[in-house]
């Protein structure tokens, strides 16, 4: 069946100074794609909003890869339903999750896009773009593969009230660790040990972070780190030795166009020999239904889970992706659509 | 039989600016000291000088050890032949190897000196300093288990015409790898290359190393680094995906009292995938004779060597020790003993 009407989308035009996301890109309004062969049309249901993808527009050659060209739709991770398909394996109705477009719609080719037909079964669909999802598979591959968290140790998490950190913080716990978050505010840092069982948090924003840490008997194990900058600089001291050190993000610097300054205390991995080592979700989505096998039962039997900050409409989402680099949200930042 | 006549060693009295070692010690003399219960008496050949040793004398908290308290005997590794043993398992006339003193004679108890007796049949002896000895093993765990090296991937070296830098290359080499090293001067690198077999080497005093590493093709896939510093800047955006760094050392940094700049290229950990690590040879001591099992049909067969720095006289020690820190050497720097 035909598509008829319109659809709008979030066209990048220029990589943006800091955080002025409404000079980068503009909504457009057009006529629904139809999908061509071996291509399935999706109507977007949320959109997940990933502080990594602001590297894809920072104008730098050495990122994870060059900065998207001026013209092109925004990429992004969306959960859906198909609308109509012309690829083998997927049928209207079904619900959807792949690399799609900040907008209304996604036309996409599957193989291209890490398409998914998802378990239509899950209580709450949207955890298919957090525990379920990206977010969930960064978090338990970055504690137990990069992390080589063992039971027992003392696992720090930056940017723990985040999606991937709030993730990353309760798997610790559940492998029976002591888990330590970094946040912004007493609000957040409350919730971290009330309601997500962490055995403390500590204010960055109101504590000396370094003094705070040598408080923690035995040192820390392993460091998930989503921030980099300063925060790093008052861990790498109080790292145990032999600890490991997670880096999923630095978010701290992915505005900056030139380098940044290193962590200054970069000589306690020699002293303390510590193993350092970046991880990127692409590298190892393949292992998604591995991981889910175990986070799926933790969901279900309410061991972890992963609240939504949700802002409504499509025309509202430069406001949502903000958040994610002043630490206005909590959880996982969605845009609805209506 | 009681020693009679008198000795020389080395005191550390305060710790020195810099390379201003005359500041930091004094040589003195006193009597032979007669062995306790359960101690040996060494006459010690030869003295082996690390650069690792500087941090010992480094008024700092957070190195790999407290520095050492004002007055007491500089110790350091020592190859010599016992004189009179009142410990199980040595006896006079063996050739042994351990933590001994910078000094004519090392007095020690065995176990906290980590003191062996060695194969006496080594064509040459002094090579239980260098190839069978704590260089050798900390290259070759740094090349094999820190770095992961597999055969044909291409292996940097700093440092490289220094005790481990040229070990850690020769074995790398040996691996079946694409070897390049960086050095400081043109004799140096051909000396590399000429005569240690390795397929280029940079010379960083008057090349721009950032830029001729981009000339290696396909990436660096494991940097044995001895230096850290502004090498470590421009080799970080030339590591392969999935690069290792092993850091064996950060001479670059070593006297300085508060920290340094970090490496400037951290977030290529993240966006390469990188992995950072930090080796310290007395971890793995204890699996030098497994290690050796390699190293020595090596050594043996020509297949790998180390050329010695030789300064004899103890009171000329302190000019030795100023060669680690100034590139000054090439190959093992030791002390023989008249």
């Amino acid at each position: 069946m035909p598509q008829t009407g319109t659809t709008r989308i979030w066209r990048f035009g220029q990589c943006p100074a800091g955080n002025a996301f409404a000079d980068a890109f503009t909504l457009e309004t057009g006529p629904v794609p139809a999908p061509g062969d071996g291509e399935v049309l999706i109507r977007n249901e949320y959109i997940s909003l990933d502080a990594g993808t602001r590297m894809w527009i920072t104008p730098r050659s050495d990122g994870y890869q060059p900065p998207l060209p001026p013209g092109v739709p925004m990429p992004g991770l969306v959960l859906g339903r198909v609308v109509e398909s012309r690829a083998a394996g997927f049928r209207a109705g079904d619900l959807v999750r792949g690399f799609g477009r900040w907008g209304d719609h996604s036309c996409v080719v599957p193989a291209m896009a890490a398409l998914n037909v998802l378990d239509d079964t899950v209580a709450d669909p949207r955890q298919h773009l957090g525990v379920l999802g990206m977010n969930g598979w960064t978090a338990y591959h970055g504690i137990t593969e990069t992390g080589r968290t063992r039971p027992g140790e003392t696992v720090l998490v930056s940017a723990a009230a985040g999606a991937t950190g709030l993730l990353a913080a309760q798997i610790a716990r559940n492998m029976g660790c002591r888990v330590v978050g970094l946040a912004g505010g007493a609000g957040k840092c409350r919730m971290l040990v009330e309601d997500f069982g962490l055995d403390c948090a500590i204010d960055y924003k109101t504590e000396d972070v370094e003094q705070a840490l040598t408080r923690i008997g035995g040192g820390i194990h392993v460091y998930f780190d989503n921030v980099g900058g300063p925060l790093l600089d008052a861990v790498l001291p109080n790292m145990a030795h032999y600890g490991r050190v997670a880096i999923c993000g630095l978010v701290a610097t992915y505005a900056a166009e030139g380098a940044t300054p290193g962590p200054r205390r970069f000589d306690q991995v020699l002293m303390r020999r510590l193993s350092i080592a970046g991880l990127f979700s692409p590298d190892f989505a393949h292992r998604g239904p591995e991981y889910n096998a175990l986070l799926q039962p933790w969901l279900r039997a309410g061991r972890i889970t992963l609240p939504f900050d949700i802002t409504t409409g499509l025309e509202n989402l430069l406001t949502a992706y903000a958040k994610l680099f002043t630490g206005g949200n909590v959880g996982k930042v969605l845009v609805k659509l209506t």
